[in-house]
Parts: C-alpha cells; sequence; structure tokens
C-alpha cells in the first residue's frame, strides 16, 4: 500500500493539530508541516502572560505539559511528524500536488508533493493606513518575537510610556501586561468602545475599570500618524490633534486571514478573504483542507460567514480536517458562537452569540436586560457580575449572553453557549437545573436570574431602562420622577446624585403621596442591581401609575460618573 | 374586588420565594407565611461554612444582601406579606379553604382560610432504626438550630472525635466542617461508596483526598448503634464490631419529603413519598400548590419521579408557584438533571443527569469515558480535574458528567447541565464554542477533550479499560502487558508500581521488539493523563496488535495505592 503524504502549511494552532490527529487516524501516512516560523505549537493567547510576568519561562509557550519543547526532534520522535521550520510555503502546483517551499535560513528551494494539503496559515494584523508606521518602537503583539521582545521591554524596566492601538482582546490583555511591567498605557480605540463584542453600556464599564489601575482610555479617536525622531517613535498622534508622547506602540487593531498563497492557486475566497470551506473544512479544491486563522465559518445563530480567530476554535477545527484528510469527509465542525472571553485586570470580559446591537442588524426582533448581582452568597464573599441577555422577542428563543466583572464570567459564558448550541429559549433557561453550593454560586444563579428578568420583560410585568437611555433622557433635559429604593445608610456611602428621590422599598407603601399626583408621570425606580427598584415599581404600578420603569442593572450597572 | 388569600406554609427557601412572586404579580392580594421555625427565609445550604467557620456572623444566613433580616418585621414592610413564626400547620380542610394552625410559644390555636394553598414543607432527616439515637451529642445539620449547636461545638473547642454517618452531600460538607473545627472525623457510608451521585471510580479518588485530610473514611460500614453512658454519646458502633469512640455525632443519611399534613389531608402522594404535581407546581387539589423539597419531580432524561431536594430547585419551584397560584397555570417547571455540587476540602465533586451505573439501571446503553487534564494551561498554574462523561451508543445522546478534582468542578458541570437541557450528543460537545483564554481554561477544554475521547471509544478507535477494571483483572492474575509511556524522570517521581514496562512513548517505535510477540496479547498502555497512552496505543494497533486497551484517566485517575 502506498503512504498517502499529508502536508500542513502552518505550525501555530490548528496546523500541528492536523498533523497530529491525522497520525492518530493513520500511523503509516508520511506527514509533513511546513511551518515559517522557527517555534512550533506556541500558546500564542499566552503572549501577554509571558510579557506581564505571570510566568517567566519563555519555553513554557511551545512546550508539553510535561516540559517538553515541541521543536523538530519531539515531532519526529513522539508524532513520527517531520516539521520543517524557517521554512516559508510559496506556491501551491493544485494539478500537480506540489508544493514549493524556501528554507528561509539559507534561501534552498525544494518542491514536495502531496495527496492531502491542509492550510493552516494563520492570520496577520492589520496595520493602520498612517505614516510613521516603520518607526522602531513600533510592534504587534502577534508572534514569539513579538512577546519576546515585549518581555525584553519589561524586564529592561526603560520604557515608561506606551500607546495600546485597537481595544480589542489582545490590545485589551496587552494594556494589563504592560500595566504589569509599571508602563504608563493609553489604550487608543477608533470606535466609539472597546471590546466590541460588547455593548456599549458594558464596554463602558470595563474602561471605567481600566482607568481604576491608572490607565488612559481614548475612544473614538483614530491613530493619524507615528511621530518620531531618528527613527525612533517618540509619540502617536490621535486625529484631534492630542499627541500622545511615548516610546512603545503596540498595534492591536485586528487579523486579517493570511490566504496569499492559497488564493494565488486559485482557491475560493469569501467575504472576509478566508478561505471558504464547508463543514468537512474542506477548500474548493477537494484535496485542500484549511483550518484556523484563516478560514471563514458560519456564525451559528445568523448562519453569516465570519472570521473567528480563536485559538480553541482553531484546535477543533484542525482536528476535523486532520481526520478528513485520511478517513474521507467524516468529521464536521458546524461553525462559531463567537464566543469569547478576556481578563482585564481584575475583570473579565466575556460573551457569546450576539449582542443587542449585533443582534439588531442581523435583523432580529431583539430583547434584552442587564442585570447585576454577585456571583456567590454574600456570607461566601460574592463578586459582581454584570449580565446582558439577549433574546428574539416572539419566540424567546436566546441569541446571545455578555457578561462582565470581578466574579465568575467564564462560567456564565460558558454555560450559555452551550444553551446557545441547544437553541434553548429564555423559559429553558429561567428553569435550568444548574449546580448549586454556596462556594460556587447563589441559589439562584445569576444567568437563570438573568433569565428571570427577561421574562418578567418580555411578558410586560416589568418595563426597564438602560442606564444609557436614562442618561440621554436626562442629559436632554426630560422630567423623571426617579426613586432610589435602598436604605439611608446605602445612599450615604453611594448614590448616582442624578436627581433622585430616596424612598426605602420598606417605607414605599407608607410615602407613596410623595410620588407625582400625575399618574401618567415618568418614574425610574432603582436601587444597587435593581431587584428592589423592581419591586417598587410593581407596587407604583399596582396604585395606578402607569408609566413606571426599572433602571436596569441598577447602581451597579451605571457607567456614568457618580455623586458618590 | 374581593382580595385573594394566599397561604404558604412554609418559610425556608419555596415557601418565601411563592410568596414574594405572588406579592410581586399581585400587589393587593393577601399573603400569609405559616413557619414552624423561628426563622425565615434561611440559607440552609450555608450551615455547614457557618459551622466551619467561612463566617462568623449567624444573621448572614437569615440577612438580605444588605444586611436586613429576614424577620416577619421585614416581610410586612417590604414584601406586605404576613409572616407567622413558630406557628405549625396542623391541619388543611381543603373542603372549606380552611388550615389549623397552633403556636408553638403560646398554644393557641387559629384557622385561617385560604384561597390557594401552597405546601413547602420541606424534607425531614431521616435517622437510622438502631439504638441510641436519643443520645446527647447526636444532631443532625437541617435546620438553624442544628448550625447553632454545631457552631457551638466548633467555639468551645472541647469536642476532639466525632463521626459523621452518612456520606451524601450533607455529611461531606459536615466531614469538611468539623475537620476545619479542629476535630477529628470518622465519615461512616453503609453503602461501598460515598457521593452515590458518584460512580465508585471518581467517589474513590474523593475518598483519598478526604483521607489525605486527617479524616477516616470508612464505607460498606453501617452503624450498628449509638453507644453511651450516663446519656451521652461515648461511641459509634458500626456493623463489624468497630467502636469509633466519640463525643459527637451528626447523622446525615439522607431526607425524605415532609409531606404528613397533606396526607392526612388526602392529597396523593408519589413513589418518593413526596407530592405528586404537574408541571405548575399543582397538586391533586387544584387549590393547592407544591414546592421544594416536599415534592418530586420528573428526572428529565428518565422521566422517572425522583425527590430531588436541592435549594436551588425549591427556590425555581417557589417562583412557579407563586405566580400560578395569581395568574392560573402559566409557569412550568419541567423536571430536574439531579445537578448537584459540593466542596469536598480542596477538591469539589459534581455531576448533573446520569452516572453510568444509574444510565444502565434506567435501561440505557450506556458509554463512559474517564479523562483527567488540568484545567488551565500548565504556565497559568492549572489545577486536575478528573471527569467521566456518560453518553447513550447508539444515538450519541449526552447523558450525564461527573467531575471532580481541585479545578473549576462547577464551571464544567454548569456547562454539561446545559448540555443536558438542550439534548446535545456527544458530537455537538466535540465541537462546542466555549470561552477561552488562558486565565480560564485551556485551549481545548476539559469537557471538549471528554467528548473527544468518548467519541473516539465509539467509533472503536480507542478501547478504553477503567482504573476499577484493570485492577481487577490484575486482582485475579490475568497476564496484561502493562506500558507507561512516560518520561524516566516523570517515572522516577511517580508510578503505579503493578507491574509496568516504561517505555516513553518517543521511543516506542524504536522498541517495539520488547513488546509481546504475540500479536493477541492484552496490552494496556497509559500515562500521566492517558494522551500519550492513547497515542501509544494507536501505535502499536498500527503494528498488529490486536488487543490494546488505553487506562482511561490515566495515573490521575487511578484510585487505588501506588508505588509512588
Amino acid at each position: 500500500m502506498k503512504r498517502k503524504r499529508i502536508v500542513v502549511i502552518g505550525g501555530s494552532a490548528a496546523g500541528p493539530k492536523a498533523a497530529a490527529k491525522a497520525r492518530r487516524m493513520d500511523q503509516h501516512a508520511d506527514i509533513i508541516i511546513v511551518q515559517k516560523e522557527p517555534d512550533l505549537s506556541m500558546a500564542s493567547c499566552g503572549y501577554p502572560y509571558y510579557v506581564g510576568g505571570t510566568f517567566d519561562d519563555r519555553n513554557e509557550l511551545i512546550c508539553t505539559p510535561t516540559g517538553v519543547v515541541r521543536d523538530p526532534q519531539f515531532f519526529m520522535k513522539v508524532k513520527g511528524i517531520r516539521a520543517l521550520t524557517r521554512t516559508e510555503a510559496t506556491a501551491v502546483d493544485r494539478k500537480r500536488h506540489l508544493i514549493t517551499c524556501r528554507n528561509l535560513d539559507t534561501g534552498e528551494e525544494e518542491t514536495i508533493g502531496y495527496d492531502k494539503l491542509v492550510l493552516a496559515t494563520g492570520a496577520r494584523p492589520i496595520i493602520p493606513p498612517v505614516p510613521g508606521t516603520d518607526l522602531e518602537g513600533i510592534t504587534t503583539l502577534q508572534s514569539m518575537r513579538d512577546a519576546d521582545f515585549l518581555r525584553r521591554v519589561r524586564d529592561e524596566g526603560k520604557v515608561r510610556n506606551a500607546v495600546v492601538v485597537g481595544g480589542g482582546l489582545i490590545g485589551v490583555e496587552t494594556c494589563e501586561a504592560l500595566n504589569l511591567a509599571g508602563i504608563h498605557i493609553t489604550l487608543v480605540e477608533m470606535l466609539p468602545q472597546i471590546l466590541m463584542f460588547l455593548d456599549w453600556d458594558l464596554a463602558k464599564l470595563l474602561e471605567n475599570h481600566i482607568r481604576s489601575k491608572d490607565a488612559h482610555v481614548v475612544t473614538e479617536n483614530p491613530v493619524a500618524a507615528f511621530l518620531g525622531e531618528n527613527g525612533r517613535l517618540t509619540a502617536v498622534k490621535l486625529r484631534n490633534g492630542t499627541e500622545l508622547p511615548c516610546e512603545l506602540a503596540v498595534v492591536a487593531t485586528g487579523v486579517r486571514p493570511n490566504t496569499d498563497l492559497g488564493a494565488s492557486a486559485g482557491l475560493t475566497l469569501g467575504r472576509t478573504r478566508g478561505y471558504v470551506v464547508d463543514e468537512h473544512m474542506q477548500t474548493s479544491d477537494p484535496d485542500i483542507y484549511a483550518a484556523g486563522d484563516c478560514i471563514e465559518v458560519p456564525n451559528l445563530i445568523t448562519g453569516d460567514k465570519v472570521h473567528a480567530p480563536y485559538g480553541d476554535l482553531a484546535n477543533l477545527q484542525g482536528r476535523v480536517a486532520g481526520q478528513n484528510v485520511i478517513l474521507g469527509n467524516q468529521a464536521r465542525f458546524r461553525g462559531t458562537l463567537q464566543t469569547g472571553v478576556c481578563k482585564v485586570f481584575d475583570y473579565a470580559a466575556g460573551a457569546t452569540g450576539l449582542s443587542e446591537q449585533r443582534a439588531r442588524a442581523a435583523g432580529f426582533d431583539a430583547v434584552s436586560v442587564v442585570t447585576a448581582a454577585p456571583d456567590k452568597p454574600g456570607f461566601m464573599g460574592g463578586n459582581l457580575l454584570v449580565l446582558k441577555l439577549v433574546a428574539e422577542r416572539g419566540t424567546g428563543r436566546l441569541l446571545g449572553l455578555q457578561c462582565v466583572g470581578p466574579g465568575d464570567v467564564s462560567k456564565r459564558i460558558a454555560t450559555a453557549a452551550m444553551a446557545l448550541h441547544g437553541n434553548l429559549t429564555v423559559a429553558d433557561l429561567a428553569n435550568a437545573d444548574l449546580p448549586y453550593a454556596p462556594p460556587f454560586s447563589p441559589a439562584i444563579d445569576n444567568l437563570i436570574m438573568a433569565a428571570h428578568v427577561l421574562e418578567n420583560k418580555i411578558t410586560g410585568r416589568m418595563k426597564g431602562i438602560s442606564s444609557r437611555d436614562l442618561k440621554a433622557k436626562l442629559d436632554a433635559g426630560e422630567k423623571i420622577f426617579l426613586v432610589d429604593t435602598r436604605g439611608a445608610d446605602e445612599y450615604e456611602q453611594m448614590r448616582l446624585g442624578i436627581g433622585e428621590v430616596l424612598i426605602p422599598l420598606g417605607a414605599l407603601r407608607d410615602r407613596l403621596g410623595e410620588l407625582p399626583a400625575d399618574k401618567d408621570a415618568e418614574i425610574v425606580c432603582y436601587c444597587k442591581i435593581s431587584l428592589r427598584g423592581y419591586e417598587a415599581a410593581s407596587l407604583l404600578e399596582a396604585h395606578g401609575w402607569r408609566n413606571v420603569k426599572v433602571l436596569e442593572g441598577g447602581i451597579m450597572a451605571w457607567p456614568f460618573p457618580r455623586e458618590k
């Protein structure tokens, strides 16, 4: 029997996974990885934590759990896979089933035949088209080389000021890493908010948290130019004219699929310029598969093809490709929920499915709610979580969850992601049987509570108002009767100071006379997390007021400045 | 309009929740809680943490998040609900819509009419029918009074030795609490293992962990008698004759639904002696609803009615009952997955759905796998998790997950519970889009990895053997060729010592000559977590050995003593 030759181009996440899976499916196949970089199987999502000093041994990014570096010797001995590092694939001859590659050290070229080819060439950073991007002191955080450079910056301790350009996942993680290195950071984002997988209101809570760590955050202000002297960066200039003096700039303004190789060979690219693949990870050429950051896949909720450059998906797709190149198209990867999470200093931020904004853009009649609550009983020292749950109004179908705060975000995102995979509704979530014990969650989990409140909203039992809408109304001078329903002691410690009246919930039945005589007056009730605010609103409605709203998430989800 | 009178019997979890929800649905209803205990809305799942000293203020168990004790004054002022404490409901006259109750302090009796009645009378402890249960020094941990008693025991510091009878959730939590109080504990279980929601192999890992904390664990040995002198407990005697000297025994041998009141009134009870309710929480009397630990509900996987006394479900059921007594049968609670989690010293243990044993007992053709892996990348300091995933062989439908270890158990259980709610399959789970970032999970989450291995097992790509089956074979003298595929350094640090040969995976291709000449010989491969063990098995199969198995979960899931 002729040995099958499998060639994998790309050695970071999807590539090695595809190669290893192919090996397990066929111990006799001839499997080759072609990798441009000097390293293999880099844990690239770990770069910010190496830069920030969470760990010090660079090898931890490229070694097995038992401490063996995944170099070509390892791949050969342990996996029986040839790995050619510092080797760039320069052309694919689909007709003759050949690739051409060049050794980047020697310049030598060679051709390698394949029966099946797997493209796992990843993505490359988008660099803003502004002057000065070639100055010394500007980097991305996309490669081991970038990580090594920034770690040196940290260890040398000479850089005082840095600008991180781009408020996405990598930008925010880099911001934290450099802040931990003692560098003063300004995070610059051209859009009105950071972390676009969140809706504006939750993103603002994170911006506030980042600012509380003595890092600056600038939004809605793109970089106009990188300024320098003698070829070295000295400042970043923004569109509004501001100049931010700095010795270092990290550009994290997104990535695009790296598909030049396949495009030259005539493979079909999609809207995002990623390879078009079917659910078997097969490209438009049946002998060529692709996986990881170089492909586009369906968003499972909208059906739209999206570029979803996540390390976990790269591994899953690589596994599917690796199986299918050996066994034929058995394994499937159906799509993504674009689930993501990141650590942001003492907070985490995560999302799965659609934000409210994206749901509306996709044509859904979306309804959402913001809730806030601790992630454990008070006596176990719970930490705050702010959730935003999005559903389709008519069907109650869940569309997405966002979650931010110092509490256990990743658990709620993982749980909600699985609910989305199961096409569950708000009603399903409202009675979900989740694991409860005081060390791990409140008796009614934050996610279930959000479903309860959203159910109240959908059935019209509760009328909510978002912090953003309330602020806009107040800024427009609208007359709204604001009731803070907490206790006097709580009010002394913390309050919005936006013209509210303090009427503790327990006193409300006796103090209805203080409410507006006009039963159509707009009233907004709230408390710390708006649970008592909701009870107050129910009470007022029962007494005839017809326009009573609850401030969603209460004071804890209010992203604007407070009096106290 | 006549005010509706809602009477709720029971003031712990389901009762107050039903009353509060009813209030929010109808601000004019007359709502009364009848509560036998002096306290209301006790966070009873928190008792072990109060006893163990996680917190010191008893009021935290009965107060709102803002520190207000939920006493009758609170219920009246804040909720407009009358709460009669120290008041026992003694009879229900269904025809006349009246209950009789007695004030336990004054002895006075009164009757209260109702339009709708909610029974939330909870469960009561099962006390083993053995001599000596009335001795001083024997308690349960079911009430605030019990918690107060055990907390005093802790604070006084006089008790040296205690026996916890029963290795369920409460027994295990009590064991930890008293151990933290400096008391030497023996945990006694009549069944062959503790925590029956786990299969034997995972339960044994927990027993080992408890023993490592200097607490004794005795299984398969019921209590025969409580022994005493002068009316005080002096020892617990087991069936095998062992006497365990102790000054304190906590009986935690389960609970049964407390349904005498409704049974006397002719309400229908089920197999578990819990009230039979429909999914609206309506009993056999349309004007009487029931919720919480006094009812039975369907297991969502088997359809069987079960008694599921969990605090979170009590709240959810109470909410459904509270809504339905006001609005009619709109809200539904469909059933339980019997999801649970508990802290066990530095480990946690959790389960959702069916264990393998229960799945088989319910008639499923169940297939399972045990996997072990850290819950984060090594460079982020991951902690071990051992998972057991159970599915139906033919359909791949997920049936249950168990998880134990020092890692983040509750997240995996919550995620798997939602997968069960969505009727997902192993294939769905294998490509689930969970949130990945190094501070929160490995690139391939433990749960997804378990799905991958189970998929390999179902498709016949991997033949697994459980630690228990391997041990039984070895004990029976069967000849098995055992290959530990780790490195020599790892082998020096830790090893099973059950007759294995050390052949590191990277050397296996060159050392095939050391394997049995008989290609039908039984071979078992493993490593620390059996990932390399699986790769080794694939390699051996490719070289013609026909009976190669992988030890599931590797050394980390081996519950028996190791050589090192």
